[in-house]
């Protein structure tokens, strides 16, 4: 994603630096594939940049934000990350301490390759200013009325459904298989809800792929909508069904619907109630 | 759905009786409807029966078996309600000690009037006498092979996404309230997930008038999962969403989305961060 909205930005001739200090060999090859300028060291990026896009997994996002802190930056920086408004607050808070200017973001849609697929939502102070750097590229720049966190807060309750109502589905399709159920449910689906079957062998084959960055995403939408004064337990099981996926970040894709069962499953305590008997 | 599920059994040529003490108008109206004989008190109609279908909210299940036992009944006694495989397998032992037989059943679809709309699952020893009761209605009775509570097994999974994800949706529609981009959510969601607007518009319209059932329903489910060895939590937050739309039972419909969206935030806490500054 980081490197679809770098070349947004430079569709509008900006220029556009990367860190390369301590990223990977795929990152290195996305950001060369882009024509990003690098610099090694975020110090050097952050002395160098009047604006800062950090898109980066949601548990990683307050970390770099101090991080960029910690070098005095005095430009503008704009969070685009899922997370929750409330943390949006605190690193806002932070980096307008330290001496910068903070703007909330989120993106929503797919890494951006034509106009009309990928929205980065924008809001508070300066959101019009760093629209503008959009104006050009692929990704489609929206400012938002409201609060000065409501990019955080519209990313929390959109993934809070597509995410979340995976998690579901995946959980439905574990305990169908724990209580010897699955076929009986494929067959009722396929009279009464016929878009689940083929929708749950996507999830059962390609969930895996991200489940490591989804299960910190959701523990911040559990928390987002407990301070919102709702029930904060349907993405805490969302996060403990990615967790159990987490491990097959590194396998090929599609996987096999045995295995993601499995893994759905594993650790999971025998039922008290015997159903062969 | 206990009217339609009489009626496809009467189609059959069978007597059938329903038991009046202490039931409301509105009963008395479907039965009398439906032409199914009267008796009084429950013992009178456990004493002319040799089949009794259980169809009531989840939550009054185990004291209707309870009662059924306690009259000494020597029949095949059905229960069809969404109750978790564990609970239908300690009725089905109280039902049998008491000298009777049972037959785990569910029922999926809406109250049947032509064939192809709903299915009576039928699982354990038995299971297939009682279907043929059903050869000539318009519900359509499914044997399973497995296990003697599958039929229980099978309504957990199933509502569990059909009635989990509609209260994560609701849940979502009541966050975004909270969060005050609401208007952000149903626009984004025009453009990305077309469906979800009149989805969500039907929810808040119509979502109350059943859950006052849901809700023990959904605590039922969480049961079943955590039992499976899967997490809860999905549902423990479902039965809370439907807990809170509890006092729409005896609204007229539709309800206005704002009653919804204030039922749904109701005793919700002011949040601790303050998105208005």
């Amino acid at each position: 994603m980081g490197a679809t909205i770098g070349r947004s930005i430079q569709c509008g001739g900006h220029r556009t630096l990367w860190a390369s200090q301590g990223r990977s060999r795929e990152t290195r090859q996305r950001a060369e594939a882009e024509g990003f300028e690098e610099v090694t060291a975020l110090v050097d990026l952050c002395a160098q940049s009047d604006v800062i896009v950090s898109v980066c997994p949601p548990h990683a996002a307050a970390q770099l934000a101090e991080q960029v802190a910690g070098t005095g930056y005095g430009g503008v920086y704009v969070d685009a990350n899922a997370i929750p408004p409330a943390l949006a607050g605190r690193i806002g808070e932070l980096i307008v301490g330290a001496g910068g200017g903070y703007v909330d973001g989120s993106i929503i849609g797919p890494p951006a390759r034509a106009s009309g697929s990928t929205r980065v939502y924008l809001s508070g102070t300066g959101a019009a200013s760093v629209a503008e750097l959009f104006d050009a590229g692929a990704a489609d720049a929206v400012v938002l009325d409201g609060f000065f966190t409501s990019a955080s807060a519209l990313k929390m309750v959109y993934a809070a459904y597509t995410k979340g109502s995976a998690a579901l589905l995946l959980s439905v399709l574990g305990g169908a298989r724990s209580l010897r159920v699955d076929e009986a449910l494929r067959l009722e689906w396929a009279m009464s809800i016929p878009e689940l079957p083929a929708r749950s062998d996507r999830l059962l084959e390609y969930s895996g792929r991200k489940a490591w960055r989804f299960e910190g995403e959701m523990r911040f939408i559990s928390e987002t909508f407990e301070s919102a004064g709702l029930p904060g337990g349907f993405h805490s099981a969302a996060a403990e069904i990615y967790r159990r996926l987490g491990g097959q970040a590194d396998e090929s894709f599609p996987v096999a619907h045995e295995q993601t069962l499995t893994d759905l499953l594993a650790g999971a305590e025998p039922a008290p109630f015997d159903p062969t008997r």
